[in-house]
């Protein structure tokens, strides 16, 4: 046990949404405390939290006792400020590392890194200015989508072109942040892996999920999706590359576009993900378990699917529909947020549709 | 949703021990907070809640800040003094009800109650003295067992007697509590059924599990029990009798020996119990989601089972195996208590042994 974190110990969450939520709760089934730190008051992963921090990243004190506080660092969500990150981690370790945070924090090195290893992504080129885009479209083509390097996330700070004629609209929707114009990739379908890696390097993989999203933002998750054997297995290991060559620790999610010339990877994020939410009635250790487990420098759970299982996402009014959904046996999460506003994220429900098959 | 406690309101515990914990954690995944009630400080439930109140029993202030705060009040253990109850009740509606509490707070009570239903118990007698002893052994003979009525759990209380000459010792035991004598119940095997009733009068059945004790402590339980279907049946219908009888709301523990003369109601319980643990990872709503739908007005899940699972207690030093547990893959549920005394439920695991079958 001697490298395990002792039950009784305490895990720092970075982020006090339902990610950080569902980590807290996944914790505490492991014996440990939670302590959230958040900038916004009342955050929902604080309802099951031992200890909130309410407080701004650049709060340097708050940071401080916030760390001294707890025995390992985590986080929900990727686009934690540099500064803060520097300051915790001189107190406590930080798992996912730091270059995993450096990688998918901005999307041009993240495919870069991706290329590197060998792995297709959408063709790609940095856009800083109009006479970028304009050589960005020579090379790429359209329809093709410009986004920000840094800070986006379900479809925010994007801008589609469908021809060149929409490049300064675009330009301008970016507002002076340095960008990237991705090209479009003919996919079929969208599937996404959630693998785990231990602190002594172990991997272990969920089945893969498919995907289908509505308003850009993750509608259903349906497990198992549809590949053949041939892509599942592509998929597994090329989430195994990615995650050993950062070195990482903790769950990640990769999402993937399926193509007739093979898999492409959409975007990694280096934490829990929505598409695993299945986890939590597919498998008897689910994806925030798995990432305590991970950061904790615990043996992580296998990955083994017990049941097929479909994920809805609860958008905005989609709770009115709860009174319904309770009578259908079929499981529900709830966020504990005040207001439905459209586009929020406030729950979702697991189906389970029958014993593991394909 | 008229009758259904909105997401967002706050469910009162009273008792902070692993089933509030584990109480909590449900009612977070139906969007409600809880507040903790409990009179030892740094109850396990609090890690998982959002408001902890340590004060004693009867800490009137205490007690009625607390209800006022909720808005429905349920509780993880039976043994709650009366008065503190009125005060509670006064404030906010209690679930279950206070008729379940006075039939299972008193053994006498309770088998007199479970007889009036026509169901079978073990015989007994009321041993208020010496003279009560006598002829209570003379009328149910030996071997039997001694108990208090009242506040008696994992086997505490209880004093045996293999011949009328362990009569006077068996007496002193109980400290001139008002006890009973309970003769002995030629049993194959221990099995229960975790059922629940909704305010609406609906009842769900998880499938009856096998129990097997260690020193007086559960220590296994295993679905599917080895019953016939018949057995089953019963097994179910009697608890659904016993429910409706008591107007019940929430979730309750029936334990049933089963002899070749049929099914003997052995004790129930007002609560989650043990012995339904294993519904966590066996089932899409477990049975403290059910507790917190019932006592929440919120229809109940069916009770299905999608796996067979083997649940065990982690009993004291019996938490020095999670490093080895960890690996297996099983299900670890710890309650995140500091000390592993001897006898001290500090967690359990649940393993699926496969899909759902008899």
């Amino acid at each position: 046990m001697s490298d395990m974190l002792k039950p009784g110990s305490t895990i720092g969450i970075l982020g006090g949404g339902q990610l950080g939520r569902m980590l807290s709760v996944a914790a505490s089934r492991l014996g440990f405390k939670t302590h959230i730190y958040e900038p916004s008051a009342n955050p929902p992963a604080g309802h099951v939290a031992d200890r909130v921090t309410t407080a701004p990243y650049d709060d340097a004190e708050a940071l401080a006792d916030f760390a001294a506080s707890v025995d390992v660092i985590t986080y929900e969500f990727e686009n934690i400020p540099t500064e803060a990150l520097d300051l915790l981690e001189s107190v406590r370790p930080i798992r996912p590392n730091r270059k995993a945070l450096a990688v998918s924090q901005d999307r041009l090195v993240e495919k870069a890194f991706l290329n590197d290893l060998g792995l297709k992504t959408a063709p790609f080129a940095a856009v800083d200015d109009e006479v970028d885009l304009a050589e960005a479209i020579a090379e790429i083509g359209t329809p093709a989508i410009l986004k920000t390097r840094r800070f986006g996330y379900d479809g925010k700070g994007q801008a589609r072109l469908t021809s060149a004629d929409d490049a300064s609209q675009a330009l301008a929707d970016m507002s002076g942040a340095p960008s990237i114009l991705e090209g479009f990739v003919n996919f079929t379908h969208e599937v996404s892996v959630i693998a785990a890696r231990g602190t002594n390097g172990e991997v272990a993989c969920y089945d893969p999920g498919e995907n289908v999203h509505k308003d850009g933002i993750l509608d259903t998750t349906t497990v198992p999706a549809n590949l053949t054997g041939m892509q599942g297995v592509d998929a597994v290991l090329l989430a195994g590359k990615i995650l050993n060559a950062l070195d990482y620790v903790g769950v990640m999610g990769v999402e993937l576009f399926v193509t007739p010339q093979g898999l492409i990877v959409n975007e990694i994020a280096p934490r829990v993900h929505n598409s695993g939410h299945w986890t939590q009635n597919g498998c008897a250790v689910d994806q925030f378990e798995q990432h305590i487990r991970a950061v904790a420098g615990w043996p992580l759970g296998d990955g083994k699917r017990h049941s097929n299982v479909i994920m809805e996402n609860l958008i905005g009014d989609d709770v009115d529909r709860i009174p319904a959904i309770a009578k259908s046996g079929d499981a529900i999460h709830l966020y504990g947020k005040a207001d439905a506003k459209p586009g929020r994220k406030m729950g979702h429900v697991n189906r389970i549709t029958g014993p593991a098959g394909q």
